[in-house]
């Protein structure tokens, strides 16, 4: 256990972070520093302040943040805008809150003096590893806590056990249990993993999902959205010019009550195992669909499967950690180079679960030309006859090699 | 124009191509072999018979062959096992479909000492070159007369002269404008272009769609379906073994009747331009989900990002024609190896347009082990500890371009 | 045959591009602009200007110019950032000129109201290719004259009664039979093709060669050389600033002179067909050792690995004639970008065809870090503890497989 | 310190193995099973038979095995089907041999009984992960020991203080301060690192190669080698069969008589540093040379650039040593697949350092079609016109954006 001075706590003021902060004060002797963040999860985090105070944290080693428009706006939307899905489905919610957290952590160390940081994240899952390999990547001295891989209290009763020898406040949910699931939640979406859902067999139960109705008991009336875009970003709905955090919760109002974006799946973590998550990702599953829309579009053939082709590799990246790596960034550069010209408007419908893309335009920007694509006469536009040239050479080195004789077996 | 003998024709009995067997007979002065196949699509064929005796056409000169089987066994579903899916949205449904025509094209060819195959698809899309680069692939030799690129009957009017001046019967329908789409079906969708489609602003109409229901109109109540696999491809829907194209027309039955399957989309043709298609996809729709989650348990995380990986290329090699080339085949073996452990079954719900995976299982394969993944404790199948190791190593190379100074910008 | 009304043409001055240009004045009854570029190919263009003037071309219709320090610093140096080797060996001497050529044709056109091209390219080879693409993405109306493509001269017996019969001096060596390949000269390689070259089983003639002495015939003592990078592209030779072309033609002279850059191969064309070609490319040769070396230092790995991952489909594209378009474009942000750091210099020993990098190093930009890699003891740099766990969670996914008893057959 | 009753060491019988065999008897009071393989590093391997007696190893646990033909078969030269090169330039000799002695020890465990392996990789290196990597693979279960991970003989001294109070025999050269470079050899390759080489801009001394004499001392004389390929392997030189390994000692041979296969790199290891290496690989280098040629004529365009944008992911997974991963063997199946007709026979003159490809032919497999690619008549197998239309159909999607004012910046 090395020497800690100042450590600075990816604090959410529940339960498991608490019990870290007195045991860093305890095991390490270090003045604490804690961070909470709102990157849109929807809960309070003034009581954070409050419970770190009493736990003696000094109110200038306090950091509340309200992050939620550098969040969508430097994350959520760059990601966005490579249509990004991580093994075909997932919509990586989680993954693209955690560089941003560990920019923040390693920005208070560096202003507050801290030598290390902590994060109650366990030594199983993906989070760990984004948030140590974004901080290490921005300042690669900076030492490490993570209590969940150093300490004795891996089971439910052990933690509440030190809670309560420590004093530290214990929710009635907690001694009824817990919450029969991992929660994680921010603007983009909100996870369950684990006890209840650990049988991929059985379906997650309906009172799970917090954000969206069930398609079941969404609406009857469909309900039409106009999205415009400038530059592969949303920035309109309906016409109305809003922020990028203000469109994303819009959405996800709007998806959440047409019960869109669950997601259930088994899906390949980074450390080398398979884990069953849900997800409901009502506004990021609208805008997937949209912005393929609008690409549809604007964006030159080859362009979009170059993009297609590196998007799996740009997925895993941010899945695994690697958002302030060098290799995300010359991605990103691209990526970002070919929005350029992804300007226009989406119309889609949603209803009952579906996101149903009813009309594209852009008035700038499209590549639609329907003056060749007609199949009525098109007046010269296009000559059919040089299909067959076309065809002739695509053909040759197949009609060379049945001509030798070779078959491709 | 060159010297023909013999051709076979792609000859579905209507109008098109009952103009295009007329003008080969009457341009070409060549014997006419008709071919016309039963792919799924749902279409009486023994008048393509009689129509093509009336042509003239002998006897021993008229094939008609239920190619169902084939096209699912040996096409659909080789194809699915890779989750092909073109430009992101797009299950090929068309693509699939060319090179099995092909294919007997030229077996007929062969068999009838034909030195010459004729079709009926423009010279704007992307049908000519999938069957003519299955042609050439298969029979380097072989003379293909594309009659859309060569006559001047380029304009409806044109062809309904000659149609008439050739005593040729015209259906009330094409005297009426003829359909305002035009449409291509088989056992995995029909599709639309064209015509009242050529303005991507405009959202389809509803009395377009024929195989699928709209979601507001199917059932209140939820179906689910269970789909078992075998080395990648379903054998039993609900416990019931079927052959391949029954469990396809299966799942199109209850995929249409729950308003699944429903694609408006803007694709990039390979000649070059943009086109808006609608697609009805109802049973293929279901495989895409189902497959990926029977995937998800049983596949090894590497071989399913590199599947992922090769995907967008394998996806426009079908698109583009390239079935019958040996990188298709290449492509194909790496894709049949990697399914040979992907075994056991998938729970669907199927409600107003959604496919939502409920469950998945696979008693002989799956590497899903809750042991390692449980969020309680795992008795020491994992140990944390070993977490902060790969973390530090993974994160080894940005932390010297960090100490050194070097900012990756 | 469609109207043209002036033709800008690319005039080498040479027996074929005189055949040509009298016969665009007889056949369009178009006025010409002869277009005569400097790229390095070592002759004199002078005579280009008489000969033209000679067949009536207005002196203000033609332009001679000198594209070298273009060519090299705009061209050649940014492809040469990705490694760039056409399958595995061809480093795109010819290919990379081409758009250079086309951007000018088109400039030329657009300033002297020209309504079409013309250049000299068969209808067999890449180069048509490369021009028209380049021509077309850079004015879209452009008219092209391939005469290749068009004309029936296509024996070299007709072109030179054609010649005669118009008054178009005939060199001696042509009347001989003419050169025994086809050749293509600029400042990064001589290429041959063609002719004693169309038996791929057949090592090609020692005389051929025109630029290098053979390894056999270069000096028995070796010469180092000293190459300074900055930002990925080269600036000094033995701590000498030049000029980008400068310095690529010293390199042409140290490469030629001690063997360096021959290849002998066969390629595959994108029109179809595979072709045997002979290049001499020295300090294109130098330059590929030199900036893998540079970069072996300076470059982040997994940028280094995902440069390599995407080089091979760069190098088509240039190869195939997409230079100007917007997938290649995409493709350069990306390459420029991962060159920030990529300075320093690189020692290179050049003998009797061999480069062998024998020193490198960056004083502002190395991430090569000795207190880390050494065999001896590290001082705590390194905790080779780390390595197990790292290695456990890389494994676990195998385990867990091998665990279940799945054999990965 | 786990309880491990027996393990199998990998066991060269050099000073650094022997100490470790002492380690594990005196730490861990187990049985050791030694292990030496005659992967044709060129060492005599009865002395460390005798050796291991004299630690008192039960002649029924000491293995020594003649690997080489299963080396070159089964390892060396399928890798060589993919024209694998790491970063560009590494042939990979150290990490192909890694995986067959990882399966070898892990026979030798489940024949003796053993609970553990052993190796003297240190926590550094690439290795250690190789061996361990395809030990948990192969033997999910498997304990395995590295000691440089866990002891403190970290120094040289203390190793040598350590041998001398076990009465381990230390050779002259350990005392007068052990070989200035780590060195490891078989078949395919001898690597030289550390120490000497540790800085990057120091040229390597003539004294340190052992396999290949410098280009400069190389014969004056050229000499000409015929190698003849069966589905992509060699079969046989100047037309004389012999076994894989066989034909690879006499590459070897040729090739260090002609100062070929030199190559003095800085490398990224998986474990995340950069690594300066010196490596001799004069067979393979004449190998990869002559299969890219024989592919050159037999492979069809598309399946070469699938396997060459393949190439880079499968060179990282034997580097980094994944070769008994699933993903491997998924890449090995498409691989050796496009092998089927690489049948024939390649010439390189050798001479001074050169490996220059001279002819190359396939009596039944050559693609290469003179008739076609002919500059001269080629009576009408190939239409010049059919470019015209291949051209224009390709530069369409860029000829509309042009038109529609889309500059693709």
């Amino acid at each position: 256990m090395s020497q800690i001075k100042k450590a600075v706590l990816a604090y959410s003021g529940g339960l498991d972070t608490s019990v870290i902060l007195t045991w860093l004060q305890e095991n390490y002797q270090c003045e604490v520093v804690t961070f909470t963040a709102d990157l849109g999860q929807g809960e309070e985090l003034e009581p954070a302040r409050s419970k770190a105070l009493k736990f003696g944290i000094k109110p200038e080693n306090i950091f509340i943040d309200d992050l939620r428009e550098e969040f969508v706006r430097d994350f959520v939307f760059p990601m966005f805008r490579a249509n990004t899905v991580y093994e075909g489905e997932y919509l990586l919610g989680t993954s693209i809150a955690r560089p941003l957290i560990a920019k923040r952590l390693i920005d208070i160390a560096n202003q507050t003096g801290a030598d290390a940081i902590s994060h109650g994240a366990t030594g199983k899952g993906n989070d760990q590893v984004r948030f140590e390999l974004g901080a290490y990547a921005l300042r690669p001295d900076i030492k490490i806590i993570a209590p969940w891989r150093e300490w004795d209290l891996l089971s439910r009763e052990k933690l509440l056990t030190y809670a309560e020898q420590h004093g530290i406040p214990i929710e009635m949910k907690h001694r009824q249990g817990g919450s029969p699931y991992s929660m994680d939640a921010n603007l983009l979406h909100i996870s369950y993993e684990g006890r209840h859902l650990e049988d991929p067999k059985a379906e997650a139960e309906e009172e799970m999902w917090r954000w969206t109705v069930s398609p079941e008991a969404a609406p009857d009336e469909a309900e039409y959205l106009d999205i415009e875009y400038q530059h592969g970003d949303p920035v309109a709905l309906n016409g109305k010019k809003m922020a990028a955090h203000d469109i994303l919760a819009e959405l996800n109002r709007l998806g959440g009550k047409h019960g869109i974006g669950r997601l259930d799946l088994v899906e390949n973590r980074y450390v080398g195992m398979k884990s069953r998550g849900c997800y409901e990702t009502p506004g990021g599953t609208i805008l997937l669909k949209a912005h393929r829309a609008i690409e549809s579009i604007t964006l030159d053939r080859e362009v979009a499967h170059l993009k297609d082709d590196l998007m799996p590799r740009y997925a895993s990246l941010i899945y695994n950690g690697y958002w302030w790596s060098p290799e995300r960034k010359a991605l990103q550069v691209l990526i970002d180079h070919t929005q350029q010209r992804v300007n226009g408007w989406v119309r889609v419908k949603l209803y009952k679960g579906n996101v149903i893309v009813s009309g594209r335009d852009s008035a700038t920007d499209s590549l639609f030309d329907s003056t060749i694509a007609t199949f009525e006469d098109d007046a010269g536009a296009y000559d059919q006859k040089d299909a067959a040239g076309f065809i002739k050479l695509n053909a040759l080195r197949m009609r060379i090699a049945a001509k030798k004789g070779t078959k491709f077996a």
